[in-house]
């Protein structure tokens, strides 16, 4: 059975991106600083290429994945991944309201709600882990009980402001952690969240 | 030369804190799940009880340190730990306009400032660190550059709102990881604030 995953980079004061995230500048005024440890330094050359330490072995499990379930919002900001996210596995996207058309055959935009969104992804990942990405999103799954584990990032700086992960939640939340991985410039804790 | 360390346990999602934090509730609705891998469970009973694990470690660290510099908020949402913070060390408690009458005669009052309050600490600590305490003025502290390390206990939870950690910063921190401690409901992570 196929696992939702969340896989998340964050600052210690709890942002995915700095102050003035948009189209163009994904993550925000020195929210570049969240992705250094992966030797992202946001061009097009670095973006794909396996990180050295821990961040590789996440990096690989990442890439295994074999569906991506995104927030419309990420999804838009991203640029619909120009319609291939990773290997060509198929791409969910929950929408409200009517769907543009598919940037690609392996977008699927589900608007029938979350749940049933879920249910595609887990379905279409099989025996791989479902990737989940986009941070309301996030919340909205977390508040749901759609969320099976948490793949965080801690990166080793605080960004003062921009966009948080987590927000205000509607519950408290209990977690697991299963993993714990030391690099030099970011803390890799993967949870599992409890029911 | 002492150090300032700020000992802090926060939720995974920056809170210090749950909703409604007040006196005879520090902690917030829920916030007592923070200290709870340190087996306080808010009675007078645990509280100074070493706990094990690397919370004791952490803990045995907190009580060597032979000053403290803690912000009027949470000095006084701490009833002034009633004049003995622990072991008889000096208590400065920086404050605006006139200082009440000192609980005891362990606590300062300082009135000329943080960067003042901060000398005298650290002075009256002699060869011990400065256990800094308090959330707003953690932020002061960053924001002048007069915090020197930061002991995170980040507790396996999510508590949806409360009082953050860092709030708004004015500016970027860097920080350096200089230890990683995992127990089962919290990761201590001891960071060098870089100048």
């Amino acid at each position: 059975m196929a696992r939702s995953v969340l896989y998340m980079w964050m600052s210690l004061d709890g942002y995915i991106a700095g102050p003035d995230d948009d189209v163009g500048q994904a993550l925000g005024r020195g929210g570049n600083r969240l992705h250094a440890s992966l030797g992202y330094d946001g061009t097009d050359e670095t973006v794909g290429v396996r990180p050295p330490g821990p961040s590789g072995e996440v990096f690989d499990e990442l890439m295994a994945t074999k569906a991506v379930l995104v927030g419309r919002r990420t999804f838009d900001h991203a640029g619909g991944y120009e319609g291939d996210h990773h290997d060509g596995v198929p791409i969910f996207v929950p929408t409200r309201g009517e769907p543009p058309a598919p940037a690609s055959e392996l977008v699927t935009y589900v608007t029938d709600g979350i749940e049933s969104a879920m249910r595609q992804a887990k379905a279409a990942a099989g025996d791989g882990d479902v990737l989940v990405h986009g941070a309301e999103f996030t919340q909205e799954l977390l508040r749901a009980g759609l969320l099976d584990e948490i793949e965080l990032g801690l990166a080793h700086v605080l960004l003062g402001g921009g966009r948080r992960l987590f927000g205000e939640l509607a519950a408290q939340v209990e977690l697991e952690l299963t993993r714990l991985l030391e690099g030099p410039d970011v803390t890799y804790m993967r949870f599992r969240v409890k029911r």
